[in-house]
């Protein structure tokens, strides 16, 4: 077994660091290294969060972050929210507040990247929460702000979606969008104590009610919150305990193959991306296609079908079946 | 030439929406629509608008397209913010506001469906710009929320970038991504009228400059505005006129290159991704993957690379040169 992924198993918490930016960076060594962690993983409590900036989404990790380690249970924590104080667009008085995080080995924080690779986001944060799982941890949290298709993606691979909404900030902010509507098992309108907290329940129960829905599918529940004040924490990990607990009941074996399709479609395409990049990385292969492009000799889309014609092929009929 | 594309050439409104639609639901067809399109392509300015929600963003189009419209100038609008009074997540009294210009024959509205494609939005956006440039409207705004990875790469597309900023929401939201404040041209501080405005300003102004930049590169102005009463409007488009200038006597050709990089970048993904998930959809190619996927017979990893391998071949030294 190779040197990072055995150090991992064996609990080493920079090896865990190390590895992960490699993901984050495209290491091909890194793919290796997953290989080997796979059959280690599988353990964890997926747990998506996500809400538009100004939900306080943040505090809310923070305290679900203490109240899991109150029950004895480790976490790991994926940022890939740009407002998130994990990551860049990190402000000093809240990253400060995370430091008691930090220095609790039962926790393992870590912002993901976004370096502008499209798609990429996905795939590095599934393959970070894969290492986390071989590491381990009890619970991890992927926290990510709910308005770009990415990161819709990103929370459907998780076992359990928390949705945070927030009164008052106006119908634009509370206008969700229905992608998210329909990934969420369970929504809660944080800030409680500002004006407008019980409508914004209301709504949000109503807008859930219209859905269609099987009698023995889970019923997404609408709860409530005040994170800076450490309210309705514990109703929030009851939810998510009934949730794992419904999961397994009721339909474990779809919830475990939607995500698994999920995954390798993300880690196909991850690869064609790869492959394409560096195709057009290289001079020779794209330099008389960009020509032609800038010189207009034909138009953007004939040239990607003449493109993909040269340099890639599909084989549709394998001589397997 | 192609039914739809000649009405569209005409001036065909109707042709407009309905080929926006074909490419929105990824109809085969309107790919030979868009190539007989491309050669009436590249007349139009493309302006890309992000911000938070909340930042007032849909007041601020709605007041940019009233401004262009008094110049004269016909404004094609594509709306690809969930929380936008064009899309989905409307309200109705947005919705109703909005219906001035809908009446006007000078000013085309669509909104993007965001149906799930990863990536697809940033392919169907572009392809719907050049349906209006070919059409033959003057300013195409684009509007999205500036915090998905999918969002910047959609505003990448515009020649100038308005990126709109608010006072007073908080520092969370203040927190501007980095691929945000690259992809600015122009910083917008809307709602100029709350507390905190001009410190807004100055951050924004400050993290500016702390971007290295070439001495005749363009300098990002930091605006202000108060939309809902039309103030700071006319600045507004003072300055994309100035941008337009810029880009026309510094680095026109270099714009132009990127532009078009990147858009044949974006083709080739969709292209590939097409093909992907035509060979996902049949069982005859996928079941025995899905099947080893399932009973973890292999690591999906490794499952990857195998169906690459099986079903797609890169050619990275082409018989031609």
């Amino acid at each position: 077994m190779s040197s990072l992924a055995s150090r991992i198993l064996k609990g080493d918490r920079r090896a865990v660091a190390r590895l992960i930016r490699d993901i984050d960076d495209r290491m091909p060594s890194a793919r290796e290294e997953l290989k080997a962690l796979y059959p280690h993983t599988g353990n964890a409590h997926i747990i998506g969060l996500t809400g538009a900036p100004g939900s306080g989404k943040s505090s809310l990790t923070d305290q679900l972050i203490a109240a899991f380690r109150q029950r004895g249970q480790t976490v790991g924590v994926l940022a890939v929210d740009p407002s998130s104080p994990f990551t860049g667009g990190a402000i000093l008085g809240d990253r400060i507040r995370m430091q008691q995080h930090t220095l609790d080995k039962g926790v393992f924080i870590r912002s993901m990247a976004t370096r502008g690779h499209l798609g990429g986001l996905t795939r590095s944060t599934r393959d970070a929460a894969r290492v986390l799982d071989a590491f381990g941890v009890d619970i991890i949290l992927i926290e990510t702000v709910g308005v770009g298709q990415d990161e819709v993606d990103i929370v459907k691979q998780a076992d359990t979606t928390l949705v945070i909404a927030v009164p008052g900030l106006g119908d634009e902010v509370q206008a969700i969008k229905a992608g998210v509507l329909e990934i969420g098992d369970i929504f809660v309108v944080n800030k409680s104590d500002l004006p407008g907290a019980r409508k914004a329940k209301r709504d949000l129960e109503m807008m859930l009610d219209l859905r269609p829905r099987p009698a023995d599918a889970w019923h997404p529940p609408v709860l409530q919150s005040i994170a800076t004040q450490s309210e309705g924490i514990e109703q929030i990990l009851t939810y998510t305990d009934k949730h794992v607990e419904h999961i397994r009941e009721h339909d474990g074996h779809k919830h475990k193959r939607e995500r698994l399709h999920e995954e390798f479609f993300v880690l196909l395409k991850g690869i064609l991306h790869d492959q394409l990049e560096s195709l057009l990385q290289s001079p020779t292969h794209s330099a008389s296609f960009f020509e032609a492009l800038e010189q207009e000799a034909q138009d953007p889309m004939t040239l990607a079908e003449q493109f993909i014609e040269r340099y890639v092929s599909f084989h549709h009929t394998p001589n397997q079946q």
